[in-house]
């Protein structure tokens, strides 16, 4: 199966498009200086540098070397630096070192930006029409491809920052408190046999292919995801200490790591409020808000102690599928916290599907029948990590506006949880 | 929901049973000796004799102690060493350090068994209709639950013997080769809405339920599990070398490890063959046999290099759903190796489907819809492994006859190699 | 320089002293089953069937197979199996995994014992003159070797036993406390150019040699070594939880590791008392016997917290030099706790310099100036561990009787707990 | 024991002293980026940034809080950041993640300094006698201080950078090679009672005290360390692969860690000739100089391959007492490689005691005869790292001039290769 890639924008658009992204993420590291740049906390996460330089690496690796008459790469380091996990492209820098690289500075990292960007804007201005039909689709993967990391760098760079004990807040929070939340409801779903994946409008990752039935059973969601306060209520209950709500290789995690709380959460001795840190310091815990920075884990054990469980992937989509993408998103480089829930109407919407905080769900995560992985390097982008993930779903607050489908698939291991990730109840029909 | 368990049989089926599968725990232990039976070899595996002492405490724990009037528990000592992993029955001896118990000695432990053994009887006996009502399903559990310690007795040994340069011989080879194998072929199956899980018939574990439906796309399945010789080839075209086939995690396990054929497998240098550990010491490879000792790991990329893919369980059930319940299993504590299929007729049917080698499918080990773990610590018996896992399917030359299903869902994680395990193509239809 | 050995010994005192070491170490195996001479708890420790079959190998490879004609290896995959730590010799076994040899069985090693022991007095009644003076000094070290390994063997095996809830108790204590303990006092020594190492006189292992002169100043050294009863006191003074007195890595370890208590105490939440594990089980801590099983970490940061040192090697055996080899040792497989000081005259006497425990000194174990390693691979027997680790001076309850001289440098990492180990404390004069 | 300071100079001069090595700092860290100045590569090594604060810290805490009167530090939270291992002050930032300190910024940091700066300057100015008394020994220990992590933000810095592909050039060599090397000379000494440590001459530390008697044996010296040229001899002549000359310890950690030649080697594929990476990029072996980034596990095993050994620390300080204290050192920011030997006149002089190598000796870093931990925090600046270390003598290129004695004991890990670090041989006179 080739990737799945639109066909016929014209060029103007593609590269207002690829301005755009690349001007956002530009725009985010704006506030940062050279050394929060630096920062590598785990080896999961990357400092913002390399995700500056990786993400023009690959426009020049994929689509400026193969296409581009005459092109000489940057800098003859760059391939070895910045190739991210592409075996079939070549040897690559060791990922837990990437804290390691101070040169190339940000500076030099910004000049090649702009030298990938001049050359790739010559390559579409130059372009016959089959060069750019060639190369139109992979300018997509590029910018969406781009995007994923913008999530990134402010979900690493959070991490990062969390180590050092002065706390830095770095942006200003864009955006009040829309809403003050809303009362758990829940919508029931008459399940069947249901259509899922990629519905072939615009772009789509080749992991929301091919589009194909699954049956489902009927079942329940909960309106809106859970909140703060609901999970203050299983905390403060011994969630974090019954074992009969957690699975296995959670219940080793937790006790290992001494988790009881999500990520950032700190429960403070004077005022004996919750806290967390945030890319703008270190804010009161909202009880409306959803509950973020959880792991699948905790997600899955706060479901079996209110007697419910996690939707699949199936199902999420089943039921999203009904409702417009409206939402939370990242835009022009301004991020902002998960807000409380908004309906004034009171009605049976579900809320919050997009944005704010990706929405862990049961589903290990795997190939779709009919599934292949594409042919050639780029083939590595998704495939080969079905494995020992969890799908989520919706976005977060961190996502690019105009990132995400209904059909996108979002994947991290299951103890994962310096994403923006928080989850909705679903239960089954009596 | 509880345990779903088979009604009304009478105690002298159940005694007859029970009787039986404690024998052959025994049968299987007979030719070791005290030391061999006190070998933990990693982490994942128990000595022979925890095995033993460990189905005693099952049938003690969860049958004598809440339901034997005046019966009191053999050892004090004994309900910590040898609860595996209960943690809602108590603190319990650390896993990897059961190799550690040179005390209680195997004839303890064999005492121990005796005197598990007369109590059951006993109370059995002496029951009521109500009574027996309330333990016949948890007896033919623990049957069921010894069962799969057999086969751990054999896989986990075998294990710890391999880490001796002696390559003791320990069994001999219960049955020859039978027949001669049989050529590759594809057996088409429709797809549609499939029923999966236990139907009902006789004993089932929770996560073999509740039934339901499925939708499956119509596939193509392979007649017979992948031979040693086809294995050979994907070996010695540079299978173990080449990213492209391999999953991300495991392509880092491969390198870190340093994995270059299955497990157990060594090249000799002085004849250039194929050679294979067992109980029934270093043997040579029979080509034709199932491949055996993989992780999903190998299976997927050996399917990857071949052009095809591995079944989901739900795949594997509805074909082999199909067929009658035969294959060559463990019978009477004489264990032999896995053999080549055998199909004179030379017809479309799907062989080796049980017995022999257990199959990796493509499916994590997730719930079923509508599964709910049973209340009590009983309920930790399988649910809380649902995470990290992958389903195999069909049983091996281990698995004791009478105790597998069609709908038995067998799992453990991807890179696991010592079990009996091996895999069958499945493809999509164009 | 040669291995210095002694010289014209009659053969049959060669014999006698052979014959007595070897069954001197049978006798200790005796209470033990096939498993408890399984068990291997940590890298650093061997489970006794090794130790028992190990010290076989070394009087087969280092003087059989050289020197017996038509001597044919009792075992061909013994001389791997075996091997400790000669790299000169070949490729052995790997350290960590003694613990999985369940075969060859205790059974055969004890007949490997009788067939080496066979050949042995064999060779050495068969002996020509020539050939008498090459074994004979080999032979001592291979009994001298011998008596370390049975030291090794009741420690191994203790910290063995000790990872069971069960807390077994193998031996009888053979000896009644002997003496009611001793008040403190101190001995002055005046210093100056003293001679170290060994005297010439008997055997001596080469890493006594060579006696050279050390310049000591003048130091005092207490009359015993640090009680139990005083060391309570500095653990419940805090002293494990105030960094002020700990060496870097000793405070990393505490912290790590979670030391509160020497290695097997255990402070009863019933009756409020300290008790420590044994081989003859879990026994009340007698306050007037030397503190034991406390790393040189722990000996340092007492001395801090007393205002005292640790003696260096020098000072230690200059000290003892003055006094009678005298002491409670192992003998005849009979082992026993240490025990109180007995001083009924209250004189100046320095008690329990030898027997009872080993005593940290504050010198690390490096070479004595002229000191080289013998060529071959018996020269691996003690240089080679000439780094990272402390020397110990005087012997132990567990070391058999005669094994020990003034000169004797026992040798092991600062954090190891395991032995027999205390201390006594020194200080500067004013 | 107090700190042994030296007693009246007059405030010029020590501030003097105090405005040359604060500047010394900045002026090395000049041509070095924010980012560059962020870099940890190891928990062993620090970021350039981390050392220019840390320094400042150590004023600000042991000077500044306890004397200048209405004192207040510079943040809140640089007492916390920045305290390396004084567990005495309280809490501290986690040694393994001082390079996730992008905050404060370079900037900060050295807006710190300066702050630092004129406060002690005030307070010196304002002092009076009693005052001055009590500080100026306490501003003599800070200069030194500053001065050792002057040595280490060039080694942990060169660590740091050598992990980049890209091998940045960062200096440029201020010294060309003086002096074509010399021929191995042996030194003959005659041994006795010597006088070792501090001679009371200007500051010392308290690891050189108290001066005290040492008793040596005769023994010869080498004129010059072992050069680059004789030690590619060993290594040529399979020096890594022969177990006979390595330390036990050593021995794990070559084969562990991969080692054939010393750290930051390369020999290049295309012209078959050795290379180093250091601050000034990667440059060709010099055969003629010291070889130079070798652990004492190297030196040793070198020794032991050329039948040599090691000197004592006491060996090497009693011969190197004869020679005047001259060297090329770090002098006003402007390192350079270890040079070859000077000796036109090809006499029996010790050539390169001082600067280029430090040079391992054979002795573990221990207490002298007599010391004692200073009181108070500051005691923990030398005394509780006197465990698995080895002393190293004479100080290295990278050594601020005027910064080492003939008393001075360096110390690091016996397997440590990241400092400029050489050897001498030594051998017994016969």
């Amino acid at each position: 199966m080739p990737l799945d890639l639109p066909t016929a924008q014209n060029s103007a658009s593609v590269l207002e498009t690829f301005a755009r992204v690349r001007g956002d993420s530009e725009a985010l590291a704006k506030p940062l200086s050279p050394e929060d740049c630096m920062i590598q906390s785990m080896e999961a996460a990357s400092p913002a540098k390399w995700h500056l330089a990786h993400t023009s690496w690959f426009f020049e690796t994929f689509i400026l070397v193969p296409n581009a008459k005459d092109y000489s790469p940057f800098h003859p380091d760059f391939g070895y630096l910045f190739n991210s996990y592409y075996n079939q492209i070549g040897e690559m820098h060791q990922r837990g070192k990437r804290g390691m690289l101070s040169r190339p500075s940000l500076q030099d990292v910004l000049s090649y930006r702009s030298f990938v960007n001049d050359a790739l804007i010559r390559l579409v201005e130059d372009a016959d029409e089959k060069t750019f039909a060639a190369i139109e689709p992979l300018i997509l993967l590029g910018c969406s491809h781009e995007q994923q990391h913008q999530e990134l760098l402010l979900t690493d760079l959070q991490h990062g920052l969390f180590q050092n004990a002065m706390k830095p807040a770095i942006y200003k929070d864009a955006r009040e408190g829309e809403g003050g939340g809303a009362p758990l409801k829940w919508r029931e779903m008459e399940g069947g046999v249901c259509n899922i994946g990629w519905n072939g409008d615009g772009f789509a990752f080749d992991n929301e292919q091919p589009r194909h039935k699954v049956y489902l059973h009927p079942f329940e969601l909960a309106n809106r995801p859970v909140t703060n306060g609901e999970f203050i209520e299983f905390i403060e209950d011994g969630g974090y200490q019954a074992p009969v709500h957690w699975l296995s290789d959670a219940w080793e995690v937790i006790n290992q790591d001494l988790w009881t709380a999500p990520l950032y959460w700190r429960k403070s001795e004077t005022d004996n409020k919750w806290y967390r840190y945030s890319l703008f310091g270190e804010v009161e815990i909202d009880p409306h808000a959803p509950v973020c920075h959880v792991s699948s884990y905790e997600a899955a054990a706060y479901a079996s102690w209110i007697g419910a469980r996690l939707p699949t992937e199936f199902e999420w989509e089943a039921a999203a599928s009904l409702f417009p993408l409206e939402g939370r998103f990242l835009k022009g480089g301004a991020p902002f916290l998960p807000k409380p829930a908004s309906n004034p109407e009171n009605d049976d919407r579900l809320l919050q599907l997009f944005g704010d905080v990706w929405e862990w769900t049961a589903s290990p995560y795997v190939a779709y029948p009919g599934f292949a992985v594409p042919p050639g390097a780029v083939g590595e982008y998704n495939g080969k990590f079905m494995s020992g993930q969890m799908v989520l779903k919706g976005g977060s607050c961190a996502t690019p506006e105009g990132h995400i489908r209904v059909s996108y698939r979002n994947f991290f291991p299951p103890e994962a949880r310096w994403q923006f990730s928080g989850f909705r109840l679903a239960r089954d029909c009596n």
